[in-house]
């Protein structure tokens, strides 16, 4: 019972907030690829983008600045939470008997569970700053939905937030959550849209998928003057506003007199993944000191490590601006496993771009030993993460373990995105010893990468 | 948008985490009736727990010294969480138009998501330094079990939690949470104790009751050299370990340079009210400043409003102690209400006495008119409250609007013990319009009244 093993919170006050997001792309040696309009092939245009977005966020999504001044109202909403708190785990140290020194920075204390809404509050506040009364998103697991719903109900905007149905119907206490919040949920696809209605024509009991929901999301927004379109992740200005976590996790490491030798975060659209990395990459881009990033996907779902580098649509209608990605295709339809926040077909961008630049590492797994690491951080830490941070979890275990294989110690910094308060199933499932080690069906893969568009 | 009417967080570091619980007793006029042995009707010995409790724990439930010192160990598993955050609700005010000022304490960032750990640890610590292998406990709603469950993996204990079956049946999720931690689960009524057998024996599919999992948890620890038995509210030494809340609150109060004028607590068995109410209480009985302090407890189950304060037992099975208590009587049954924390037919006897001399005021609400303040609350605070906090909100939301009412700023301090994450199938109920405020049976009340031990 010493206290010598025991976790270390390091508590940065209300003042440290980060006064701007950092723009990783003021930093590279080459920027991203642009994005492409559909139908002309050019290089989209912001005009493009305005009836989708606000143009604040739209000269967010292109600006080269390396700082974004964070507006005084939005780092007023994030002092609820922010700065986040980031641990040292010593517990989990003790129980892998590892020479590493494992930091995570634990983004679930926000109301709606995770790092999602440091974007969403700064997207609803410059909707609601351009007169805007009503924003459309979709949502699959819905950690993305709830957070925009909790931060409408802040700015007095209505959300409207089209589900997946499958998931609407599987998880019924996700939906609550946003209810809760005012959002409005509808059961994807829905007879609200043309789109919508045209998947419902042709089957009437169609699952919905997150390709649906978009086209359903972004056909409101369109149509209509006060109404706009948010998206979670993917977007540079997204990946923008998490850049948050890492700047905090600096100050904090500072603190603990200590800097990074690895850090990992999962990937899905690459948010939190971006979010706690960006800014150390930038600090080693600018001549700082060296650091390992490691990016961890399901291995069901493996844009990084099996995808093509290639123009791709971001939806599977194909509504949506080409944008140069690891894909494994927009038609890919990755098997049901739990972490639904890491079931795209894409990545983002600029982590694709900052990838192919060899800045980054990538690495997959099966989601049983992710869930395996996830009980094994809830018995330690106390914290039960969500099915998408277990695989942060395993990876950074899993570098933990090679510090004790080599006898070195390293600093690893993980960033834990959420908990698993609303993923219970889940867990139930791997006790029962019902969670597979799904695969994706390598001939779908092979056929949806085929069918990529030939673009330049 | 202006941040004026942005909620406020008051921050302590973790130096500020208190070192001494603080015992009301050492500054109550006059001391609580003494427990009585049920077979002698004499006062409890201190021998007549050791086979349930250690002897320090035993130690905490009869000292009259004021202050306890918290031990280094405990402390050290306390600054993973603790200082909890004290929130000026200004968004809620707003919202309510209200010249109050509302501040809440908010316990649900703990690992288990209640205030429930302050205790669960430090028992834990207890019973690891006494050498117990395993400890056994009851739950219902399962805020206490998976809190238990938390502290006894950080202290390497074994903890077996008896669950009423109808909630093992129908939280499964909750039991997860537990499960997750490492502990046991187990549908009570039991094939593994005597009381479980005998009452199987009688009826194959009886749905237990949290007397029932009392005598099965209480049963196995007395059985066992090895093994000792917790509770998670009802008992002095639990009341005692909440109290950092209210010391932690006074302090974060002083950094926003104002006092309460009404602290507002929801009241089951009473440990979570007392934990914010009695460093408040302790002051005013010292000579310091009046505060007023209003326990509010479900219409559905009324002990310190409807119930008579008399001697009686805190299970349904008559195995504990006597203890005077305002009670609905041992074999009162509430009705299936959604906030399980508050389903008890008795309340502390400490805060019984203090509601006898006259200390404190208390109110009994329906759970739709709480609900309606929980969904308020998380629409302008973005937490969502559990339903036994729904009764806390449901309390000082009023007392904001009588100050609107009486044209008034008065200083409200409530107690946000914790969150909703795993109670989603009641605000799922309410918004369907299908949560019921459900009204207890008279004559079965009159009937248990009645059927109370004549003791003294």
């Amino acid at each position: 019972m010493s206290s010598s093993s025991d976790t270390i919170k390091y508590v940065l006050d209300e003042t440290r907030i980060p006064r701007f997001w950092y723009n990783v792309i003021a930093d590279l040696p080459t920027p991203p690829p642009p994005p492409l309009h559909p139908g002309t092939l050019q290089p989209l245009t912001a005009g493009d983008l305005a009836p989708l977005f606000p143009m604040s966020l739209i000269q967010q999504e292109v600006t080269g600045e390396r700082e974004v001044e964070i507006p005084k109202a939005v780092r007023d909403v994030y002092r609820q939470w922010r700065p986040t708190p980031l641990y040292r785990a010593r517990r989990l140290e003790k129980a892998l008997d590892t020479p590493a020194r494992i930091y995570y920075k634990y983004e679930g204390v926000s109301p709606a569970g995770s790092h999602k809404p440091n974007t969403a509050v700064a997207q609803a506040y410059y909707n609601a700053e351009a007169g805007i009364r009503k924003i459309t998103t979709e949502t699959g697991a819905g950690q993305w939905g709830s957070s925009l719903a909790f931060a409408g109900a802040l700015f007095g905007i209505h959300v409207d937030i089209y589900m997946v149905r499958v998931s609407y119907n599987q998880k019924p206490y996700r939906r609550a959550l946003m209810e809760s919040y005012g959002a409005r949920c509808v059961a994807s696809p829905s007879m609200e849209t043309n789109s919508g209605r045209a998947i419902l024509a042709e089957r009437e009991d169609h699952p919905g998928s997150l390709g649906i929901a978009i086209s359903e999301a972004v056909e409101m927004a369109a149509q209509r003057e006060d109404t706009k379109y948010a998206l979670g992740s993917v977007l540079n200005h997204v990946l923008l506003h998490q850049t948050v976590i890492g700047q905090e996790a600096m100050a904090q490491l500072e603190m603990a007199d200590d800097y990074p030798d690895v850090i990992v975060g999962c990937t899905g659209g690459g948010s939190n993944f971006a979010g706690i990395a960006f800014p150390f990459l930038g600090a080693k881009l600018r001549g700082g000191k060296n650091v390992r990033i490691v990016a961890v996907e399901p291995s069901a779902c493996p844009s990084l490590t099996r995808g093509k580098y290639a123009y791709d649509f971001g939806d599977t209608a194909h509504l949506t601006p080409l944008v140069k990605m690891h894909t494994l295709g927009s038609v890919f339809t990755p098997p049901g496993f739990h972490a639904g926040g890491l079931r795209y077909h894409g990545m983002s961008p600029l982590v694709s771009h900052i990838a192919d630049l060899g800045l980054i590492e990538a690495r997959s797994y099966h989601q049983g030993p992710c869930f395996e690491a996830g009980v094994q951080f809830a018995r330690t830490e106390g914290i039960l993460p969500a099915p998408e941070a277990n695989h942060a979890v395993r990876g950074v275990i899993d570098e933990a373990l090679r510090c004790k294989e080599e006898g070195v110690s390293r600093a690893l910094l993980v960033n834990l995105c959420g908990h698993g308060h609303f993923d219970m199933q889940a867990y139930l499932d791997y006790f029962a010893g019902k969670l597979l080690d799904l695969e994706y069906d390598e001939k779908e893969l092979a056929m949806a990468l085929a069918g990529l568009p030939s673009v330049g």
